[in-house]
C-alpha cells in the first residue's frame, strides 16, 4: 500500500492519475467473504469472465421524505481505478479459503479494473427511488468484489448527504449551518465523511478539522464548557495588555476595561435590572478568549445563566473589544428554552445599542447547538426565533431520524440475457435489462419524471409525447411531452470502451450543484410533510419485457 | 505520517511500543477546531500547562436498557502512545488560525502525552450511567485536544458493543451469530468497528474479510442472489468431475448425479406432492456451488420460491455430496417468513433423513438473514423457529433502534481545584472532583451498586458496612455490606506518574470476559422489558461536597 500523505489521500495513485480512495482502509478486502467465494465458484465453472450488468439503486427515499441525494461517486471511482489484490492480501485469502485452487488465486492476482464499465447519475444529483444511480458491467467474479465496497461507499454518503439537504430546507436559505458532529460519529471515518457529505448536501462549514483539511471545507470552532469552568475568576490573567485594531495603540489593562463596562451595564436602568452578580469564571474565560482572539469572540454563554451571567458578561467583553476597535462575532447557547432565549439576548443586543450607542451591537450574531434536528428546527420556526446559525451533530451525522439507507446492487443482465430477481414484496422485484435513465423537464421547468429504456430503445425527444409508465402498477401511467431530456447515467469509467470518461467535480462545484438541483424541484416533493412522490417510470417496451420475464420466472403455484 | 502495513495498522508503532490507531485517519487533527482554539486561549493565559481531571462518561443506557458495554479503550491507549502533531499538521494549523502567535505553534509541535494519565475501566465491562468510563489527568490544553477523538473513538464503539450483547441475550447462547453489516455501515470504518466490536459483544463471526485480517474474526459467506440468477440452466457446468471426500473415486457426472436425487425426492410419495418443477438456473448455481466448495456447502434457498424450489434443490445436491462422502452445511433464508420455513424446512429436512436413511440430515444447519433485529429475533422466538444461525446487519451495525451513545468529557478538577458543570437538567450536571470508583458484589455474587468516592476517601471494604447515596436524589440511599470490592478505573496510561500499565488484552480475551461479565449480572437488570435500573452511587463524604459546590456555584435567582 502506498505511504499516505499529509492530506491524508494515498500518494502516487493509480489507473489514469485517480487518487486512491480517502480512506486508506478501503482497500479490495473490505467486502464481504462470500464476493470472494462465488469469484472461486465462477471461476471454478469457466463462467467468471462473463459480462455482467449490474444495477445500484435504492427502493424507499429515506427520513419519510421522497428524495434523496447521491453521494459517494468520486470514492468509487477512486476505488475501481486502484483496485489490485496484493500479495499479502492473496495470502491471507489462502488461509481463509483453504480447499481453493492455485489457478484461482493466481487469477485474483491478475485482475484490476480495466475491463469494467462505471456509468452513474452525478454526484450531488437529486435522486429517486428503483433509478439506478450506477450500472457497472464486466466481468460477473470483478464486479461482484465491487458489490460490498461500493455500496458501503454510496449508502451512508448519501445519507447524510440528503439528511444535510433536508437539514438546509428547513432552516432556509439565509441561516449558518455548521456540522459539529464527529464526537457522536459512528467511527472516525464516520466522523469525516459526515462533515464531507454534510458540507455537499449544503451545510456552510464543519468543527472537524481533518475533514476540513482532507476537502477544502471551511472549519469553524471557539470553546466549551470546560474552558469556562477551567478560570476560577479574573486574577488568574496574567498579561491583561491588548492592541488595538489598528495596532496604534495599546490597552495595558483590558481586565478592568471589561471590569468597567460590566458595571456600566449592571448600573443601566435599563439593563441592570435584569441580572445581580454574573460569574467570575465565566467573565475570566470570555476575558482570556478575547486576547487571544480579539478579531473572532464568539461566546458560549450557558455555562451558569444565560441571561443572568452568559450574556451580560459576553457584553462587558464585546463592548470592551469594541472600545479597542474590534467587532465580536456573538454568542452560541447549547441548552434550555433555544427559542425564547434568542429572542431575548437580542432584545438585549438591541438594548445595548440603543443605551451605549454602538451601531450594529443589536445585529450580533446568536448561534445554538443543543441535539438541533429537524423536528426542533421546525418548532423554533414556528415559535419564532433569533438564531442565526445552527450548529448540528448527533442527528445529523448518525442520521438519527433513519440510520441506514437500503442501496443494493442487483444483477439486470449476463451475457446479454436480461435477468430479473422475485420477490414476494413487490417493491423488491428489480427492474432487468441493461437500461437508460432519462429525467424529463415540464414547462414550468420542473422535473417531472424520470423514465428507464432498455439500452437499445431511441431515447425520449424534446417536443414528443411519450408514454411513461409505472414499472409494476398497470393501471399507474401518464403522457408526458418533455421540453427537456437529459440523459442521467453517464460513463465515469470507460473500461475498455471507447467512451470519454467524465471529469470528477471538485467538491464545492458539487455542493453548487445540489443547491440548484434541490432548488428545482417542484416544491410538493420536497416538504417535510405528506410530500407528493416524484413519478419513477418505464418505457412501454421496458414494462412489457419486465411482465414477460417475471411470468417466465414465477413459479405457478398449487392450492392445496 | 508512517506506512501503513498490510494488516492496516500502522509500522513502527509509537511510545512504549503500542502501535498505533487502527485506522491511519486517526491523528491529532482529527478532533473540532475549538480544541485548538481553546488551547491557544490557554496558552495565551499562560494556562496550558494547569493539571486538569476530564472524567469520559454517559448518562443514559442505550435503546431502551439499563446496561453498557464499554468499548473502544484500545484505541483510545493507541492514539495518545502516538500522539504527535507533525509539521504538515502545523502549516495546516497556521493557515485555519493565522493570527495566533507563532510561540504556540512551538508549543503544539512539542507536545506528546507522556504527562498525560489515563484510569480506565476495563474494555467489554459492563458500565452504568454517570460513572467515568474513562478518567484523563494532564496539562489541561493537552487533554483538551484528546476529548474529541476519545469520544469518537469510544462512543460508537461502546454502543455497538452493547447492541451486539443484546442481539446475543436475545438470541441465546446456543445460537450462532452472525454480522453482515459491512454494506449497510455508516461509511468503511463504521463497517470495520461494528465487526471488530459486534464480536467483543458476542457474536461469532463477521461476513467482512477486512475485520477478520486485522482482528482475527471468523469469516464467514456463501453466495448471493446474483449468483443464483447469473445461471441459466445445468448445461452450462462443463467440469461435471468430483472426487470423493476420500479422494478414493471420482464421480464423472456430478449434474447427474444431482438431478438423479431430484427426481427420486420428486418421486417420493411423502415428498415430491410439495412442489412441482424447480428452478434450473437455481439448480445449475447450487450444483455449481457444491463442486466449488463440497465441503462446505450452504445454498440461499429465497432466490425464486423457498418450499417449491430453494429447498428441494439444495436438498437434491446435498444427497449428491453425501453419495459422495461430503457433508452439506446446510441452507440460508433471506425473505418471507422466517418462522413458519424454518420449521417447514426442518419438516422436509427430517422427512429426508426418514425417507433416504441419511442420518443427522434432519439437523441440517439453517441460518435466517431478512433484516433482523432484537425485536424480529423476539418474535421469532416466541411464534418458535428452527433457525440455527442468524445473519444481523443493519440493524446492528447502524444501531437503528437509537443510533448514537451520549458519551460526554467533563471537567471535574482543575489545580486541584473541584470543578461542577451545572445545567437546568439536573441529569445533566456533572459530578466534580478527582474520584475513585468500585463495584460492590453482594452474597448472590451479583453486583449490587456502583459507587464513587473521593481520591483520597478510604476505599470500602470487604464485610464492612457503608452508606451508598443517589448523587443527586437526598432521599435515595441505602447500606450495603460488600462480599467483594472491586475497583473499576484500572491505569492504561501512566504518564510520569511510577504506576504500572494494565496490558491491553486481545479482543479474543474481552470477548470471554464480556460474556462472562453478562451472565454475572442479575437477569432484571438485563431484560428487554422494563429493566431495573442498575444502582450507582456516591460516599456521603461525595454527596455532601457535590451540593456544597452546587449551591456555591449557582447563581440565585430573584423572581419578578
Amino acid at each position: 500500500m502506498a505511504a499516505v500523505t499529509a492530506n491524508g489521500s494515498a500518494r502516487g495513485g493509480g489507473s489514469d492519475g485517480v487518487p486512491r480512495p480517502t480512506n486508506p482502509m478501503v482497500t479490495p478486502l473490505l467486502t464481504d467473504l462470500y464476493q470472494f467465494t462465488m469469484a472461486y465458484a465462477y471461476w471454478k465453472a469457466g463462467k467468471h469472465l462473463d459480462r455482467a450488468v449490474f444495477d445500484l439503486y435504492f427502493r424507499k427515499s429515506p427520513f419519510g421524505g421522497e428524495f434523496t441525494i447521491f453521494g459517494g461517486l468520486e470514492e468509487c471511482i477512486r476505488f475501481i481505478a486502484n483496485f489490485k489484490i496484493t500479495e499479502d492480501d492473496i495470502r491471507f485469502l489462502r488461509s481463509v479459503m483453504p480447499t481453493c485452487e492455485d489457478g484461482f488465486f493466481e487469477y485474483l492476482s491478475s485482475i484490476d479494473c480495466s475491463d469494467v464499465e462505471v456509468y452513474a447519475i452525478p454526484e450531488g444529483y437529486v435522486v429517486f427511488p428503483k433509478v439506478p444511480l450506477m450500472r457497472i458491467e464486466g466481468p460477473v467474479a470483478v464486479v461482484q468484489l465491487l458489490e460490498t465496497p461500493f455500496l458501503s461507499l454510496v449508502n451512508y454518503a448519501s445519507l447524510v448527504t440528503t439528511n444535510a439537504a433536508r437539514h438546509r430546507l428547513i432552516a432556509g436559505k439565509s441561516k449558518n449551518l455548521l456540522e459539529f458532529g464527529l464526537r457522536r460519529a459512528q467511527g472516525p471515518d464516520g466522523g469525516i465523511s459526515a462533515s464531507r457529505y454534510s458540507y455537499m448536501g449544503g451545510f456552510d462549514a464543519t468543527s472537524n478539522v481533518a475533514a476540513g483539511r482532507l476537502f477544502g471545507i471551511p472549519i469553524r470552532g471557539t470553546h466549551s464548557h470546560a474552558f469556562v469552568s477551567s478560570f476560577m475568576g479574573l486574577e488568574e490573567i496574567l498579561d491583561k495588555t491588548l492592541p488595538s485594531s489598528d495596532g496604534l495603540n495599546k490597552c495595558e489593562d483590558f481586565v478592568s476595561l471589561v471590569q468597567n463596562w460590566l458595571t456600566r451595564i449592571q448600573d443601566s436602568s435599563s439593563l441592570g435590572s435584569t441580572f445581580g452578580e454574573t460569574s467570575h469564571s465565566e467573565l475570566a474565560a470570555f476575558t482570556s478568549y478575547a486576547l487571544a482572539f480579539p478579531n473572532s469572540f464568539l461566546a458560549l454563554v450557558d455555562t451558569y445563566d444565560v441571561m443572568r451571567s452568559g450574556v451580560p458578561n459576553f457584553c462587558a467583553v464585546a463592548l470592551a473589544l469594541n472600545d479597542m476597535g474590534y467587532k465580536a462575532v456573538g454568542i452560541r447557547l447549547d441548552s434550555g428554552d433555544l427559542a425564547y432565549l434568542s429572542v431575548e439576548t437580542r432584545k438585549f443586543f438591541h438594548a445595548i445599542e440603543g443605551e451605549f450607542g454602538v451601531v450594529g451591537f443589536g445585529k450580533m450574531n446568536i448561534t445554538a447547538s443543543n441535539d438541533l434536528n429537524e423536528e426542533t428546527i421546525d418548532a423554533l420556526n414556528k415559535q419564532g426565533h433569533e438564531v442565526d446559525a445552527f450548529g448540528i451533530g448527533t442527528y445529523l451525522v448518525t442520521c438519527y431520524a433513519q440510520a441506514a439507507l437500503g442501496c443494493v446492487f442487483k444483477l439486470v443482465e449476463i451475457n446479454k440475457q436480461p435477468r430479473i430477481k422475485l420477490s414476494e414484496d413487490v417493491t423488491k422485484v428489480s427492474i432487468p435489462c441493461k437500461k437508460k435513465c432519462y429525467r424529463l423537464y415540464g414547462k414550468e421547468g420542473y422535473p417531472l419524471v424520470d423514465i428507464m429504456t432498455g439500452e437499445d430503445e431511441p431515447g425520449p425527444k424534446v417536443g414528443e409525447r411519450l408514454l411513461c409508465r409505472h414499472p409494476f402498477n398497470e393501471s399507474k401511467r401518464a403522457y408526458v411531452v418533455p421540453q427537456q431530456v437529459e440523459e442521467l447515467l453517464r460513463c465515469y469509467w470507460p473500461g475498455n470502451s471507447a467512451k470519454q470518461r467524465e471529469e470528477l467535480p471538485s467538491i464545492h462545484e458539487i455542493r453548487s450543484q445540489c443547491i440548484r438541483h434541490l432548488e428545482r424541484m417542484r416544491p410538493d416533493h420536497m416538504r417535510r410533510l405528506n410530500p407528493t412522490p416524484y413519478k419513477v417510470s418505464v418505457s412501454p417496451e421496458l414494462y412489457d419485457f419486465i411482465h414477460f420475464l417475471w411470468l417466465n420466472e414465477a413459479p405457478v403455484g398449487e392450492l392445496q
